[in-house]
């Protein structure tokens, strides 16, 4: 008994924003499973910013995709047949595969799923990578302090939006900055003091005079999802001892030609600034008490999650490249 | 009896390289000191490259000087007078009163001054505000451990200097970047392991090479005191969980249009790297700790500080304006 899969590969390096010729929509036949493997079908997959740089040949702290290969990244899948003991028929797995339909596996990196009673895809999301990506990078490198203010742009997206909550809870003023006015509104919605609609504030001037009308007080942890104008609107903002988390700097990821830095770096050292950037896999051994952190805020309804889904792995590069484009709420899935 | 002193006032604020306009000297008139005064004649002071900053009218860490003021710094002098009980005559002081040769005060922020056997000016220097900074910088901030790799940029000035035989005692390799073939001799003949005349490498690529090539083990702490294309280099060259202390920017600090930041800014995510600025009076409260360290290593002859001595308080403003011109190999002081 023969399976397909469809795949998406990567037909060749995007330069600037990536196009539909740079993606590939593939049929396979996969092999019939021997000893110790199983076969997967995905169910949902993620598409993510940091996967832009992969698609660059360049030495990084993840190898980059290959041309002519499948991409990768995370998804979660049922397996439906197996001859691996670790492994049953119907279990629920999360792996780093990605785009693909189905795939055959020895079972090496996949992670079997327990859902505490989360949907499944919410491990793709803010009980995955991006909620531990925003946990950490907050709690660990921000060190947000009760009553203090924390700026995040790039708000209303997977990692944004719950970086706003969690700031939240632990008692902070948070402002957030966004590309629309549904997606300010939503962030009011779920508890944000105040946003900014950066589509307003076309110049830096005018987005460091948003900054700073809205947290007059100053800010005391930026969360950097975005890079460019922010940055420079966060470095005129931020207090003495402030904290920037550098997570992302999405506005960079399609540029052609060198974009500068901030020209007002200098204000690092007259404000005692850190700046400090992570990957996510600098948590992956606090996963346990994330997961409790995340558990609890949950179940006291103090974390809301939001989703933008795209249907079939044909519309997986299109969901990618809506990151870019701001047409995304919360995690961007695919739904297979 | 009166007593004359000289004085150097801020004519107008500089735009970009100071000149001499922007600077006055006067001739003023002392009172006679009168109950709890005392009365200080100047023997050296300093001019250190963070003064620049202060003649430009904005809010910083440090109150900007004012037009038609005398400029203000650390300066090491005698006590000549005294109705204060807390001073005698004879008594060595260090002041922020700067750039005159002598005042009446109060004793408030006055420090009476014991030299342990150390020349006085030391501590306008190596004992003092910017042996402080490079202490807390690099050992604090920085936290090099044995066997790392650290990249000293300005290694030839006050406190570059004293980063690298600091990084030195420490046991790790120092690569030491400077202007000058005979700033380089001096730090190889101080330990430096590997030097950079940046001058012979006049393109950001020629100093991205230079650097690689003197660090192939890649750097794990900069030690940053330039800015510009020596911040790019660094980041193009940092090691995973490197940490760059921002000290100084000088290259900027004459700039009349801001000028970009690094456009690598993005390894900072890649790498996990953390860019810290401070301010020298972080580390204040520790001076107990700074000054038995350097004690330590002066004795057993492992720190070599170095002056350049410039004469008279008439030629204070181009002590000064040496400072970003690379005049000077060490420390820069003013001989009252």
């Amino acid at each position: 008994m023969s399976t397909t899969s469809r795949e998406i590969r990567l037909a060749s390096r995007p330069v600037g924003l990536p196009v539909d010729e740079n993606f590939e929509l593939v049929e396979v036949s996969l092999p019939d499973i021997t000893d110790g493997e199983l076969l997967v079908r995905n169910t949902w997959m993620s598409v993510d910013p940091y996967m832009r740089g992969r698609m660059i040949d360049r030495k990084s702290y993840v190898p980059p995709f290959q041309i002519g290969q499948p991409l990768e990244g995370h998804a979660v899948g049922k397996v439906i047949a197996s001859n691996n003991d670790k492994f049953a028929e119907g279990d629920l797995v999360l792996s780093m595969m990605g785009w693909r339909e189905a795939f055959v596996s020895n079972g090496e990196g996949l992670q079997k799923l327990e859902t505490f009673g989360l949907p499944e895809q919410a491990f793709l999301g803010v009980a995955g990578m991006p909620g531990l990506t925003a946990w950490g990078g907050l709690l660990q490198i921000g060190q947000p302090k009760e009553g203090e203010t924390v700026f995040v742009s790039g708000a209303a997206g997977a990692v944004g939006s719950l970086v706003c909550q969690i700031a939240k809870i632990k008692g902070c003023k948070v402002v957030g900055s966004a590309g629309s006015k549904e997606k300010c509104d939503w962030l009011k919605s779920v508890g944000v003091d105040e946003v900014i609609n950066y589509k307003d504030h076309k110049t830096q001037g005018d987005l460091i005079r948003a900054l700073k009308s809205a947290a007059p007080e100053g800010v005391d942890v930026y969360f950097e999802n975005v890079g460019g104008d922010h940055l420079v609107a966060a470095l005129e903002a931020m207090n003495v001892n402030g904290r920037i988390v550098v997570c992302g700097l999405i506005s960079g990821y399609n540029d052609t030609e060198p974009t500068p830095g901030p020209w007002n770096l200098f204000n690092v050292i007259g404000k005692s600034l850190r700046m400090e950037g992570f990957v996510v896999t600098k948590f992956l051994d606090q996963t346990p008490q994330f997961t409790k952190d995340l558990g609890e805020w949950f179940m006291a309804g103090k974390i809301q999650s939001q989703e933008t889904v795209e249907e079939g792995i044909e519309n997986a590069p299109s969901a990618f490249l809506k990151l870019f484009s701001g047409g995304n709420k919360g995690k961007m899935l695919v739904k297979l």
